[in-house]
């Protein structure tokens, strides 16, 4: 058994053998070569691999659509994150892979970046125990951002929504702006409301979740979302009354949700 | 039958290699005409290319189901506009692309035309910045239209809202008929109400919207639904109390949506 | 590349022609074959082609599960009529399709029928005008059903709700029963509450859906379910004031459906 | 590569011919253990097949993601029960089934198991009836355990919800814990709860639900979580004026779920 979205990928960076695998598997194949040149080479390029594979799992599991973006902090040199260049995530290969440093400027490459990339830099720099950042438009935590619900913790699958889940208001920061967090000065003080928490919903746009892993991130992310949808539920059925998890319940039911993150892999598209 | 989601450029930098990369990478593909010799025919058959991919996304999406439709205006004359002969999008080829003028006659060909193209000539017409149109049964705007509850803008994605939806109810004008805007009449006074917006629900029976762009107009047919579902979520949970944009961060807020379009082509079926 | 749900049987009428032919376009094909051996057969078999298409675009399109049946009364003696054999309806081949007359006795094989075949012989003999009829657990309905809310038509798709769509509550006729309809009475029962109408719920159940054609049974079917998803979203919108098609809209909006049924046929998995 | 929804069943039950029709149908194959001359293990095969399907199916049809199992009872030894390592369900292959005691020791392998196994063998313990026990975070249920709304039979195919669904919160039983089922005792505080009914909900969790059957089981994971959705539907159009199965309907309204099965199956990835 293998895994869809996995990358073939000899030993050029991309060249033709590579193109042609692709395009006969069909799809995007992410085989780690068996030993590379370089000692450090392996776990770089193994980053970036999952990186591209956090991409597409977010998009094929509805958690970001054209838009939204994830990020991995470089383990080799905590001043570092890799993150796509400006692109649908769906569509992400390793050649799209960028890194930055936590000021958000491009040392890698010159491709055009996501605008909100100040979002990742930002976070990093105000929290040295994240490792991996996602920005999505996930649709269920709009309406709640709008509604001023707080979330809250339904199932222990959505345990990190018991730190409680801020919503930044970009407008009482910044006043009337294109709704974009595209400057060092807006992801900082995303980064602030964020505070020592897992995710913070974004008025009128989305959501920022973070977490020690790039698994760990796309699982908070995605969680975070059906959480939501559940609580919208259960408020219909007795608003109030909703029972949710008790904050030391919260605190035991930490996840790893690695067979998520297997789940979702084999689901990719071929 | 031909491609859905590919638009196949002799002149464009992808070459005889890309044509021959998609071939096997199991893709349908559009081939040009002979007659593409011609210079103005790349353009205008690319645009009718871009029109198919336009009417498959929308089905693909659930924008459309086995009715509704998408014209482009022709930009080498804009007194005429491309439309499908009468079918369900998701089968449009380039085959089935008819050339009208803005009184909506054929000016090509003797297929069948949708009865409701006067949507699209009469809007063309009453709206010289108007470049493309879309008109759909798109699902979430008809309880809207049905409960006569404004939509309002829910994020930046849905921006344009903040424009206002006006509901066009064909019985304030034409009392009893079919539901259908098939006469010239019946265009004009929905462009009367669609005025200078972006989009306008039917009542009993879907939406009108328009753009400057193929692909903004199907963004935003696509992005008015989710906003009317995430405004349904957001009123259950508040009510009255739900904030939405700011009108003047909606202006600020415009969107290309050209991500979008990408994620939503790679999605086609093959 | 085959078909997923074929059974290709080499023994079955189709023969080797039909069966390449299945082959070669990856889906199900009503192949009539240039001459047959009868005059009356390619009408018949087509028909019955037809009616597997049907079965599969319920299923695929949700309107039914592994439960759920579609029969279509035979034009060449209307006192017999085509139903599958028991079982999925996703999973139906022509070889599965029997006669029956319209006490619901199988006039060809000697296959297990669907013990509420009765639905289907007491609703064609009351109703000289009905050719085809579909009963499915579709679920937006049950909701209606269980609350003893009318369903209202909501838009031009949902036109022949505005007959009105009574509750056959099976408890009224019959008592206590393992609430299925499985028996002349009952059927004949249910044929009563339908009266002239297009579809009647079944409290606890589904529903009956009725139609002069197997195409527009099948869309009848999809739309009724549709219908009643909006009026529910309407009704939580804006209650009472939520605003229906007039009756006499509705009945000007009368549909064929011909370009859902192409739509939901392309879509059919191969 | 052939159809998926193939009904294996010919002449020999699940012989080698059998095997290899599953191979060429693309389906993951559950490899026949050298062993397999005893005669004794054909059925223990089929049966360890059986419940490969079963967890591809949870997954197929979203009863589970990557969470959930799925166990049966060894009909050899009903001291024995099979249920796979711990893993995401859809990526399930015969290999990974473990034959457990009722004490839920392993008693082949060595493979780590689900942390909470205890739910199934001690449900087993207490009910010798049981054959066959699913955990799920069915998402539809979570809203009711914890707007504490007991659940009601909507239709036919949630008739064994007429026997009640008790919520099971292991908080009054074992106070502040991580919510996981992962003791002995918590097992059988669980299966307590559940008593002589097919199905339970877990607060801030899931459901468990049991069944005679294997078949069976997978049937009533599905429906108990479409009848909470119809349930919520229905109580928003009309609260507590709903009508739901009557208790005796109910008892009449068993089902073997076997279409549902086989359409099931049917429609699992290749």
């Amino acid at each position: 058994m293998t895994a869809s979205g996995l990358r073939l990928r000899a030993s050029a960076p991309h060249g033709v053998g590579a193109a042609a695998a692709v395009l006969a598997a069909g799809l995007i194949v992410a085989v780690v070569p068996v030993s590379s040149q370089s000692p450090a080479t392996p776990s770089r390029q193994a980053l970036i691999d999952d990186l591209v594979v956090a991409n597409r799992i977010l998009a094929n599991e509805g958690v970001v659509d054209g838009y939204g973006h994830v990020s991995v902090r470089n383990p080799a040199n905590p001043e570092r994150y890799f993150l796509a260049r400006a692109g649908a995530p769906a569509l992400v290969t390793s050649t799209d892979i960028v890194e930055y440093d936590l000021d958000s400027n491009a040392t890698t490459g010159s491709a055009t970046g996501y605008s909100e990339r100040f979002i990742h830099g930002e976070i990093y720099k105000a929290r040295p125990d994240v490792k991996a950042v996602v920005h999505c438009h996930c649709l269920d935590v709009i309406a709640f951002a709008a509604a001023k619900v707080p979330l809250r913790p339904m199932y222990h699958m959505g345990y990190f929504i018991s730190e409680g889940v801020p919503v930044f208001d970009i407008r009482e920061s910044a006043g009337i702006t294109d709704m974009l967090v595209s400057t060092p000065v807006l992801g900082r003080t995303l980064a602030r409301v964020l505070g020592p928490r897992s995710a913070a919903l974004m008025r009128g746009h989305g959501a920022v979740v973070v977490a020690d892993s790039l698994h760990v991130v796309v699982a908070k992310a995605y969680y975070l979302n059906v959480n939501a949808r559940l609580q919208s539920d259960a408020m219909q059925l007795r608003g109030s009354g909703v029972t949710y998890l008790d904050p030391e319940e919260a605190k035991k039911a930490v996840q790893t949700y690695e067979r998520s993150w297997e789940f979702w892999k084999s689901r990719l598209p071929r």
